[in-house]
């Protein structure tokens, strides 16, 4: 039992090295002697554990999802109306993927190493476009407002919030900034919330 | 004289085959060899051209941002209103990660080696907002929303439309589309002109 203990924890600490490496450096750019100093195991215990790299990075993926659906429904399923909460649920993932490596790790790898079932994508779309759908049908929305149009504008401001969360860790000197990735994902709700055409607007083209 | 030309010629053989290896591979994953394969150059001609990969990765940079300042100084000064010109532009710069090697390497690489002066982003965001304060001043604004945020706004779609045209141009598994990378911006501006909220809804938060 102690050996099964100490093989477990040495797994999780494996995958919580590579996710801080694969999410600094990429798949293709991630030493695995650097997972292996970070961890504090050698090399033997690594490939003991993960045959290759792509397992590692697989493992990774894996966690990222995990994490990342148990987060979604530990949010307060009501009594709030289903458009809060769906903005609710991309303010989430903005806050994960400013905090949890492993997640912003599967972000990463997801797009670097294309695998339908690895996608992290998967563990959260179809909860939102559901909350989305939920608010169509509640008359929430513009009726010209389609939810699988919501579903992909959410993904283009979590894909935007991973890549600030990562030139925040990195204090990028590209973008200065003072807000954090939850806040601006929430300015931009704002704004689509209400729309941004004044009164002397013409019609959308 | 033919020397110097043959120069250029290898020059710009270089940096259109480094725009495609970088655009796939990033920049720890590009190999040299591959570039020169593509190229038809020795490794002994690009060592005289880019002494290190970082010089090749700063002049596909440099070429990806002049590309995109000649792109948008092209598009129509007027008389259309200068909100239909911002999005124009935003539409012209999804096109152009679409269907230039040079400018999709740039955007990526300039994430993945910060520089301020090479930052693809510096290429093109302050026309955009320039576009959006003038919109401002004449009225097609609602007046709560700013320029600026408009500006961060139209970051988060280019950065989405960036991934968008990778994933079409790998045929990613992950996200299987028929719509172009412009015409999913151009849909995302129809929904945030007009904005979400139905008559039932309330508030924004």
């Amino acid at each position: 039992m102690a050996r099964q203990l100490r093989a477990v924890r040495t797994r999780q600490a494996l995958v919580d090295a590579a996710a801080t490496e694969f999410d600094r450096s990429g798949y293709a750019g991630a030493a695995l002697n650097r997972i292996c100093r970070a961890a504090g195991i050698t090399m033997g215990a690594l490939t003991f554990h993960f045959s290759t790299k792509g397992e590692l990075a697989a493992a990774v993926q894996a966690k990222g999802q995990t994490v990342t659906r148990a987060a979604l429904a530990a949010l307060p399923s009501g009594p709030a109306p289903a458009l809060h909460r769906a903005i609710d649920a991309t303010l989430e993932l903005a806050r994960l993927l400013e905090e949890e490596p492993t997640v912003r790790s599967a972000a990463r790898l997801s797009r670097e190493r294309p695998d339908g079932e690895l996608a992290w994508t998967t563990s959260w779309i179809t909860a939102v476009q559901d909350l989305f759908s939920q608010a169509y049908r509640d008359g929430q929305l513009h009726a010209a407002v389609r939810p699988e149009d919501l579903a992909m504008l959410s993904r283009f401001l979590i894909l935007g919030a991973e890549h600030r969360a990562r030139a925040a860790g990195e204090q990028s000197v590209e973008e200065p900034r003072e807000a954090s990735a939850v806040e601006e994902v929430r300015q931009m709700w704002d704004i689509i919330q209400r729309g941004i055409c004044g009164p002397s607007s013409l019609a959308p083209s």
